[in-house]
């Protein structure tokens, strides 16, 4: 698919700057498409932003489906938009390449908040290529910090491996969780607990409440055995309901904390260069591969090279070596 | 570590296609090592040989730990070696990177098939470089197979990233698992159950045999919920006690028959295929990356725009548009 091509990217781009919504909708738009023409305007609408923002907090949330993430995330939201806070809410969700329903979905879930013209509510749409979620949602991130959005949530559904580059996006990891039977077939893998910087039990309303003091208990010890993370940072488990918000405030304030402690010991600066830095090589490393494959002499020989190897002409070494020679 | 240069490879090959140890060995110790002109020597041992063998059987096998899978391995590789064959065990551990003491282990944990001169144990030392551990490996089975190696056996944990790796590079995939109290919390994830040919309950003996046949219910009707295999096979469940060595030529005639189905249906050889094309690739994309990333003029420039990077003086995007133009 591919987008109208009279785009004042200068104009555009002071658009998002100013807040205006479509503006920041349409440069996302640009940055999902796979058309290359759509994408060199994306190339020069993040260039034309300088710097990294810096004081902007972004959290990743993650749980299974039926934790309850949209509504937490609209109490939450609620919450921030009351006292002065532009959030934006980013979610990612591996089906949403089979169905467009969870992106409508998402919409019609969070219903307050996206009638609130402080909260920006986005999916992230998967793409065809390798890598083009975590991609895409890194740029979409920059956008919306440029466009003045203070609190970034990216939100995932923690079954896949999306989790894992989603914690090297964010500066505070929350992993949600209700208590009660269900609780050890969630399916969260340890790695996933090990990331996360708090616990929320969610639903702790009616009789779940002794429940989930029970869960929470048994998490503080589980994190016990988890080695201390590089930030110095204790993780926390708290628990809250989004219908009553209760405990929401608290989880607020848990994350502010977060940020005052890692700004102080420098942390919180030193991951973001990390981040950075680790995306600046994984920008190359895709650039390399595309490169190097749209090659004319390289499609060429590699076409003939496969068909050599399907019928066992030569060995994956012998190819190799004939291909590199191109490099 | 560097090994020693005077090297003749020609005589060197022709030694591991007679079936000398040594020979292999020291093959092996090359492909592992991070040492630039070692690394050069085991590409011109690869090279020499011409052609991917076709008439082996490449198995993997994994569990969790206590599992008991190198008892299960000796059972299963004694029953082989006594009608004729002659079989390669690599094992793939990710923890020996920190301790050499699981190295040591396998070789004394199969003590009667350390013993047999028709069977090759050796463990994939971990390196540092990303994918080595794939790598190492599959160019260790190649080296085996040539080296007149008829059954590969590739050993990993069942926790990590290894196993969808291993995946790849083997024709058959056995999950080992024991039934019983602990059987939830073995930590085996979905992804896989889903990949397994073959699932095998171990320690079905004594006491345990009931509880045994239980758990083989409950996987097939498990595995009932899986999508069909690309390669028409529907994976089976058995149960088998290594120590008493029930149940362990069953299972090999499953290995059989599937070979016999999918050679039949020509998934075998497909399946080959597709995996030396994705490997080719592999390669293909960790040279690209070494040849850019080792130039002089891309390392310096890098390193200022790091420099950069860490000064918050320029976004990502800018310093990717600087670097690339090296391409």
């Amino acid at each position: 698919m591919e987008i109208k091509r009279n785009i004042n990217v200068k104009e555009l781009c002071d658009k998002i700057i100013n807040g205006n919504v479509n503006a920041l909708s349409r440069a996302i738009t640009l940055i999902e498409s796979n058309n290359y023409s759509d994408r060199a305007i994306a190339n020069k609408i993040l260039l034309n932003f300088k710097k990294s923002v810096n004081n902007s907090i972004r959290i990743g949330i993650t749980g299974v489906p039926g934790v309850g993430k949209s509504t937490f995330i609209e109490a939450l939201g609620n919450n921030l938009i009351k006292i002065g806070k532009k959030i934006a809410i980013l979610t990612i969700d591996p089906s949403s390449s089979i169905s467009k329903g969870s992106i409508l979905g998402d919409k019609t879930r969070m219903t307050s908040l996206s009638r609130s013209e402080n909260a920006f509510i986005r999916p992230t749409a998967t793409s065809n290529f390798q890598g083009g979620v975590a991609r895409n949602t890194k740029e979409t991130i920059f956008l919306c910090e440029n466009a003045g959005y203070e609190i970034i949530i990216i939100e995932t559904v923690g079954v896949g491996q999306n989790e894992i580059s989603v914690s090297e996006m964010v500066d505070f990891f929350l992993l949600l969780k209700i208590s009660g039977a269900g609780d050890q077939l969630q399916g969260i893998k340890r790695g996933i607990i090990e990331m996360s910087d708090l616990i929320a039990i969610n639903k702790s309303d009616g009789e779940n409440i002794n429940n989930a003091l029970i869960s929470k208990n048994e998490f503080e010890m589980a994190l016990k055995l988890f080695p201390r993370k590089k930030s110095n940072w204790t993780p926390k488990v708290l628990t809250c309901s989004s219908i009553n918000n209760n405990g929401i405030d608290e989880i607020w304030n848990t994350i502010k904390n977060y940020v005052k402690i890692t700004k102080k010991n420098n942390f919180f600066y030193r991951n973001r260069i990390e981040q950075n830095k680790k995306w600046l090589i994984q920008i190359i490393d895709s650039s390399l591969r595309k490169s190097f494959y749209e090659k004319i002499k390289v499609k060429n020989k590699l076409e003939k090279l496969i068909k050599k190897i399907e019928s066992n002409k030569i060995s994956i070494f012998e190819a190799s070596q004939n291909i590199l020679s191109e490099i």
